[in-house]
């Protein structure tokens, strides 16, 4: 997507050809910068360190990372240690195995010769493949935007709320949530994002409202508290998030006070539309409030803020009351029963197992009833 | 209520006996200091600058300011400019512009020699006429809990959300919503209260949080985003909040982000609770999500964030995107339809016009259908 009119992706090659460039996630939103990697040591210090962040986007720079690897030493030694200590950069990520897996697959089977050649391919079809997927997403979520624009007076936005971050910082470029929001704006719907500031980590406020304002796509931050009052007033024609993950029923886990909006926009008859790439169904659940684990992350999240002092510095600032527990579910569950759709590569279809079902027949075969 | 074991209204007569003393609560909850007042000026500086805050607790404030102009000079000029200034503050305080009428009603009459020491006893009936109300308040929630308590096995605390902060730092004592949690504490009820923190301002995660740890309440905090999730796992028994107005059909104004908590305790079956001073109650109005006005605050509670910086000292930081607009909405609007009960000095009722009719005959009368 666009920065200040430029087109990036979160990751490319340097212009010697070899070097990956990546944007420095950690000084966003207040400062656009970039890192150059020139060795898989670098790559996985960035991953590890979060200078790139989202599922995709860290399989993709630890395929990349492989590559870098394989261009010092490729013999099967090199091969197996770059994928180790890759692999060890953020142990639950499910992209980050994945990628990892897929690399080992292409370049075993070679000649030592022919493996940093072939890697950069591989890593290189990774991003497009991702690009590709989160794009199709757009596209068939443009379609939902576009009907609800039809039905109002030329000039009028059509207002969508959204929470956290699924936009193209955390994947290759696209997004998924956003994805939609980029294509309708880029064929010249009028949008206006609502951007729920999703405390504790800040990453509406701070990450989608950087690249929707990046892009040129009119948006306003609000507070958590406020997305209900908005839908009361008839100030939000729409809700798109994302999802980490997607039961085969049709439930949705996402980040914390994802159900809060999913519970006023069915009060309010707003429209409540989960974007995913299909990696992320869970095919082997039914039931997400019971069976998915929800992580309870650092209290210090809870505690303390990060933001950009008056001095312009990057600082953090203690906000609850010194003695005071704190509680930290990183996510919650959406009942399908809440969703109105589910917006995947393939189309859209209902939050039900017979929607998934029906998109994706060769994987819903053996899925929980 | 206590601090450290020691008990505390919100202001009070220092040891001399004409001056007044209230907690300084810009410098909550990071420090517990008092300022004393001796003055008609100085009341009205503290309340202007939020060292006093809260509608009950400004009212008193400003009852102690008209006796301390009385003590200076209890000429008609002297008290007619008294009020004035008192009653230019904070020019929306409903409560404000109530107390600074009735000290006029019983002052004005008077001869001059006599307005000061009436002045003082005045303001002191003004004080403990709204601990009582508050405390009866308490008195009423308090079988609430205890119901629930006598469901529970031995030990096991009865698990109660509230949101924003309706405290006995709002008031002169006991609050409101906290006022039944305060009683059921002291009455060795086991307790577990979730504090929202309240974005914008955090009212939540300081001040709640802060009365709470100081009279020995066992909390959390968590944001506010987390509660829907809370009670989709059983985690809350009961919600209580306050409300800054509520329709004579039973429909709450209160802090913006109350909606989408009324809205998940209904979708999983827990009570939610109001607790109000009649004084609260708007008769004139009958649908509150329509007729409430609903303040739009400034853009930088959202765009910042206040709090206490590594090196103990008050700051504040940026938290969103540089650039990127922001809206807020002060308070919304829970329907009668979420509401469990209103918990009033007079009891408990339904949250409807026939509801608070029963417990509220001399008022409802004339009120909106």
């Amino acid at each position: 997507m666009k920065i200040n009119g430029q087109h990036y992706r979160t990751i490319w090659l340097a212009l010697d050809g070899w070097r990956v460039v990546v944007i420095d996630q950690t000084r966003l939103p207040f400062r656009f910068e970039t890192v150059t990697l020139g060795s898989a040591e670098r790559a996985a210090e960035a991953i590890r360190a979060m200078v790139v962040r989202g599922a995709p986007l860290i399989g993709a720079t630890a395929a990349y990372g492989v590559a870098l690897a394989m261009r010092e030493d490729a013999g099967d030694a090199a091969l197996e240690a770059a994928l180790a200590m890759l692999g060890a950069t953020r142990p639950t990520a499910v992209n980050l195995r994945w990628a990892l897996a897929r690399m080992r697959r292409v370049l075993a089977p070679l000649e030592p010769a022919a493996r940093a050649e072939a890697a950069y391919r591989e890593a290189a079809a990774i991003c497009d493949e991702d690009a590709a997927l989160c794009r199709a997403i757009g596209e068939h979520g443009l379609p939902l935007i576009r009907a609800i624009a039809a039905t109002k007076p030329a000039g009028e936005p059509v207002r969508i709320l959204t929470h956290c971050n699924a936009g193209w910082i955390a994947t290759v470029d696209w997004g998924t949530a956003l994805a939609p929001i980029y294509l309708a704006h880029d064929a010249g719907i009028p949008l206006h994002v609502w951007v729920d500031e999703t405390r504790p980590r800040n990453q509406g406020g701070a990450l989608t409202a950087y690249e929707l304002g990046a892009h040129g796509v009119p948006h306003a931050v609000i507070v958590d508290n406020a997305g209900g009052h908005l839908m009361q007033h008839g100030q939000v024609d729409m809700v798109i998030v994302g999802t980490d993950r997607t039961t085969a029923s049709g439930d949705v886990a996402n980040k914390i006070g994802t159900y809060l909006k999913a519970l006023a926009a069915r009060d309010n008859g707003v429209p409540f539309y989960v974007a995913l790439p299909s990696p992320t169904i869970d095919w082997s659940m039914a039931d997400g409030v019971r069976e998915i684990p929800i992580e309870e992350r650092a209290a210090r999240e809870v505690t303390h803020v990060q933001g950009l002092t008056e001095a312009g510095e990057p600082g953090s600032l203690r906000v609850v009351a010194p003695g005071s527990p704190v509680a930290n579910p990183g996510f919650d569950v959406t009942p399908a029963r809440l969703v109105t759709g589910l917006i995947t590569e393939r189309g859209v279809c209902a939050a039900s197992a017979d929607g998934l079902a029906g998109l994706f027949p060769e994987f819903a075969k053996g899925a929980a009833a």
